[in-house]
């Protein structure tokens, strides 16, 4: 019994510190996530943190394990109506979420966090799930990988070198200019 | 003349740091970026370093500034051709000038220093140029920002989110689909 407390103290501890590291990446950036900016804006003494994170870079890999890679859109069996409200789910987790700066933040990281690649790997495989789910019934190979890379891609591309999230236009405009090409070609 | 040499060496001076900043920031990543660092990594002093740009930001501001976008194919006039030689181009300065991390570094940044915006927007149109040239004949308004972003952020989101660059086969498949995609609709 006493250990199941420590075990949940010592939970709550820890989701209390990446939760409020999560919140610093995303409105103050990657330079604000120091164990000491963390120490004042969650509470907890800067022993304690670096009892569990002797690193920073220790610290970005289980923050970014344990955040969550965003909601998705529950399939209707349209696949239309389904691509572009899972994409629009992409948008609303980087509105709502700021996806798109926890999402510029790894991407910058993993040039001196290598170590972060599975997490990456599996924040994406989460998040591309339902993609991949809608589109591997009517596309695969290069084809599939490419169709993938285009929808996901150009919400990123939005976000991250524009500046902008999509509008509705421009992501239904993505979604039929994809389907279009897809359905031109001979069934494979 | 003593103007012009003075002026001369400051271009100099200048060049080198900003040139070892982006060194730093896609081999060691965006902590390397410190004014210590550079002062070792360039030989030029810290004080002459600080005098130039005070801060971390204003640093940040003139190295994406100095950046080239990377270079472009010249369109020989058939689309498929050229468009699938465009994204290779892009894909190459991503293998040969980390241009991938110079581009999650940045778009990292956009949280902390809001002023990187325009340098942001210039590195980005001229990077996206002949893209957009290509495209303007055959399709415009909303189908063409998402074609653009469809084509840009494939590979991107590859570089950014799967951590590796596309595959010849999948900017093939990506410049087909779209293709396939914009002929199939009546002409506008």
């Amino acid at each position: 019994m006493a250990g199941q407390a420590l075990d949940a103290r010592v939970l709550r501890t820890r989701h209390d510190i990446l939760r409020a590291a999560l919140d610093l990446l995303t409105t103050e950036g990657l330079d604000a996530v120091t164990h000491h900016r963390l120490a004042e804006v969650s509470g907890y003494s800067r022993a304690t943190i670096y009892k569990h994170w002797p690193t920073r870079s220790a610290l970005f890999v289980d923050a970014f394990a344990y955040r969550p890679s965003g909601e998705h859109h529950v399939p209707t069996g349209d696949l239309r109506t389904d691509l572009i409200a899972e994409l629009t789910m992409f948008r609303r987790g980087m509105e709502r979420q700021r996806l798109d700066r926890a999402l510029a933040a790894l991407a910058a990281l993993m040039t001196s966090v290598p170590e972060l690649a599975q997490v990456r790997d599996n924040l994406v495989a989460e998040g591309e799930r339902i993609l991949l789910q809608l589109l591997t019934p009517v596309v695969d190979g290069a084809e599939r990988e490419a169709a993938m890379r285009m929808l996901s891609g150009s919400v990123l591309h939005s976000a991250l070198m524009h500046g902008e999230l999509p509008s509705d236009d421009v992501i239904a405009a993505t979604v039929d200019l994809m389907l279009r090409g897809l359905r031109s070609q001979p069934a494979t």
